[in-house]
């Protein structure tokens, strides 16, 4: 088959090439659960870059050459022998992990803190190719509403951002404000979603007048610009309190410190995006009682309630579609910012 | 002042004169936290129509002459000597309940337990008259944007409406199915409420086109019309599961037993209307794993929260105006069912 | 191998003989995920008195002849191909419920309200016998610490009890009452669950003074005798309120309209014991604001949890042992309350 | 009446003389809801330290002379005319915060984040003396199990370790882990706390032998020594995973990146101690999704909460006790360790 195939780092991201197109063996089933898929489309996500810059190295076992793309969608083209429920050309869409769903974890529908797990793009080879390996238990059938292309970013930037704004929901009641620090591809996931799931005032703080604009299209109530008084404008939108919850999309250089500054007595701040550190003296966590939340893809079940919101026209998803031989195109054009939503690669 | 006076119960509800337009002596400041409010807008309410019926004489203390009117919100007109955040003029709207804060329930947010209450025109007097006598606790200053009139009967029918509804958006996860009953005064609330709160499909249930097509202007996603097949259509909509949430603002006739059937095994049943009982054998509870829950007037909190709603535009009540001294007109509208929304009495 | 089989219905269960111990056909492994499990023990159930009374006929598809026993727990003696994570030999007890673990309700870790399941000694074959046919994902390894005979009634009595008094312990705050109706096999564990998962206080109701002593022993703090002042008893004990959770095990008779009865203002009753009705008035529901819950048996992650109170002490199961061939005896006994805890069969 | 009076900072604590024992005036009734409680003991935290240091003086406004004591317990002197439910002569805990009650965090029963409120001991004058001005709002009843001097310390030690276990035991299940570090006079009633309120296995980590000890008789499982090995003989005792949840009594030196290393992946840091900084990246928080959770001290229902586990024998406070003319020795024992449990000053 064909796959755009990553074979060398490249610390600077200068580099015009960063994958090679080229011709790879198919993968094959190997166990009783392993599902091929035919890739309809592949996202590509900002730590496809940080992966290519070599960051994810030290985090978890990924060797050269390697294909990326984790973010994968498309139709069965076979299954393991113990696989009953699903057929082959069933459009569908990937979750991004692979488990065993033995552990305690699984069992309670904690699928991302698998004991064991793959996750294909990262760890296995991915989707930035004409067919992917994964396992049954990744599996969701799209309803007839929703094309894999249209879709694929969902299972990581989509599932990411939902995961996160579902948390925030949980809690915030009408008459709360929820502030999303960047709308770029998790953001403008993560406003809709928070729109759809709880009645919270959302407050997008964005450096980009594109990403303002599309942050106001995903239905944000109040627009702030991230122009160094970011932190008193949300103060004043909000009484002078902050918000009960705060979701960074960004976390690296001065959003988390400013984050948590938007943050209310007794919120919430919601850390997304990587690259910069939390420092905050214990007194101010104490004497403020926030809390601070990490937050991880989410589960298989919470995939299937964001198609649910796809499905139903609640959250739209802005792609931009590129040949999958022109995966550098598509990764250049993330790097600097070109691209509004979210980079989908069509082999 | 003018007031409109309960002399005499009526049981059959046929008497065109259930209430006497009438001079009666003025309300006054009795203790330090007392406040006096001069009457906006009264809502009228099928409790109204049960008080007159003599139903909840075995429920409180309730004596003849009654001044009815739990629904109420108008303008400060004096305090008393404690009150310090209230001046005369705000408008306000009143939480239906006076209690004095001291005991665990109150100090937990929880009025509508607390241990000593007062609910004016149930077992005190209420606002189907110019004043009224309140508490310093149960009162809310409104925002500029909403007239007392517009929003009275949000203290009790939006609110109840708005618990139930609340309680259900907890656990309504996008996918999910809630079922309303009854799309009348409460219940057209109740469905902007499940809309505002979570992203479940709402279906709604009732015997009568113009509530029907209320409910589809609320934003309901399905109508069911009450004809005799609405438990079987409601499981066609839901794959033949039922609903994860039903709330009931009907609550008599068949509308409970229909109610539990629409309910998906692990839901929640929500009971606001009354009338009628709950008769279920205890096998088919244990094998389905559904939970029935009562419903009372909210709280204070959420009666902020209410009007951050209708403050925000995502709550809009259906009113119909009366002159106070049409009381009995309006009245009559409502046992008859001519009343679209929410009655309402203005002195 | 030897098993105890139902032939036959006796509504009147007066028939001393309602099991043949016999020779039947072992259970052999049919697809990748079976599992073939050697009994230890086989905990004796009142559902086992119902089905041999007919009850749940009309509830499952249950054909005669038929070997009852869902409370099962042994040692592996045989796996299918699928199955890499459990060994022969291995100590093991059997979550009651057969599931393929690919419908939302397992994603979701609520395995109890799967699609499609079987349940063994329910519609499938059971564990009066010396082997038993179940699924990969019903198999829980034990601890050193316990043996299969002394945690069999765990499966089903233990992991029902657990989920009723886990629901409650998530509310009940300390200063909170909870009432327990029935220290039988059922009510003597859910005491001891309550006792660890949350600081309540405990009272508990019952008939006979052996199940009260039983209840003491377990954690009581206080004790009702039910001979007909039993809600004014604990009326009297809770300052006139009842309790924040009633936790019903008898479910058929009085118990249900005194359990709610004895439930305060806002409380919960949690319904477990069947046979009865549930019989209220909806008004009644509406101005107590209470919630009525039904409860099946826990998930496969609640029976790890139930199995870490056993293997810590936490809770301790009273059994009385009998030989597989005197399942007639044990069933008799269990007729007839003169079993002390639980029954186990032994092969 | 009698006092110590702060007259002076010490941002040594070197100076033997931290207060002054000396003659001021009595507190008087100066609003209707205004209540003087006759002091029966004082607890010594060692928030008082800091503040003899000056750390509090950026943080509040607190102004010399000032009287430290913000735990209190005592008998009801005098109350305002505004309260009703007090009398002369009851044996009452103080709630540490005086609030109106009329904002909606009050009104939600989060009295911590009240808009407006006074915290005599740290802004007001405390309770290091006869007599003490507090809120009525404030007034908790004790039952006659407790005597004032046996339990003030629990009015913010006792609070605030008691929100903090409270929060932990909300998620942790039978099976779960809870590490405590350090068993001092905040940490053995969390330890307690654990204990009654959920199944956990709590583990100490400590440097003194003397506090591993109180912990063991609190109800510890494991004790850790913290003498360099603590994160991995943590991580043994879990199984190479951490614990659900760790609260931090420290809060300053190594225990804060200590303390988030002993947290499992999708686990709960509680932050409690201060003087330290939380330092982490934003990308460790997002791969192992843990929370940081900022802890204050409780709510009044909380305190009532509390007040119910020390009448029924399930916390117990180590107290020593002093006679108000020696603060400065317990001060001085406090900052050198030498207090098992808390200390109270009896005037």
């Amino acid at each position: 088959m064909k796959a755009a195939v990553l074979r060398q780092y490249d610390e600077t991201l200068e580099n015009p090439v960063y994958v090679n197109f080229e011709d790879v063996s198919d993968p094959t089933i190997k166990g009783p659960n392993d599902v091929i898929v035919r890739i309809g489309g592949a996202g590509v996500c900002r730590t496809d870059l940080h992966i290519i810059e070599g960051i994810w190295r030290s985090k978890v076992e990924l060797n050269l050459p390697h294909i990326m793309g984790h973010e994968n969608a498309g139709w069965i083209e076979d299954v393991g022998t113990g696989v009953t429920h699903l057929k082959v050309g069933d459009p569908v869409i990937c979750h991004p992990l692979i488990t065993s769903g033995h552990c305690l974890a699984c069992r309670r529908g904690d699928d991302m803190h698998a004991e064991d797990s793959e996750f294909p793009g990262i760890n296995a080879n991915g989707g930035y190719a004409q067919y992917l390996r994964t396992g049954a238990r990744s599996i969701i059938k799209l309803p007839k509403t929703l094309a894999p292309k249209d879709v694929a970013p969902h299972t990581d930037a989509g599932l990411t951002a939902y995961r996160a704004a579902k948390k925030a929901s949980r809690h915030l009641l009408p008459g709360d404000f929820a502030v999303v620090i960047g709308a770029g591809g998790l953001g403008h996931i993560g406003i809709q979603v928070v729109r759809a799931l709880c009645a919270a005032q959302i407050i997008i703080v964005d450096r980009a007048d594109m990403a303002l604009k599309l942050a106001h299209e995903c239905g944000a109530d109040f627009s702030v610009k991230a122009d160094g008084g970011q932190v008193e404008e949300v103060l004043r939108l909000t009484g002078g309190k902050g918000a009960e919850a705060v979701i960074d999309f960004v976390g690296e250089g001065d959003a988390v410190s400013q984050g948590l500054a938007m943050t209310r007595n007794g919120g919430y701040y919601y850390i997304v995006g990587y690259g910069g550190r939390i420092d905050i003296p214990t007194i101010d966590m104490i004497t403020s009682e926030k809390t601070i939340v990490g937050n991880l893809v989410g589960t298989y079940a919470e995939l299937i309630e964001l198609m649910a919101l796809a499905d139903q026209g609640k959250v739209t998803l802005a792609t931009k579609e590129y040949r999958l031989e022109d995966a550098n195109l598509a990764l250049h054009d993330l790097h600097h910012g070109k691209i509004r939503g979210r980079g989908v690669l069509i082999p």
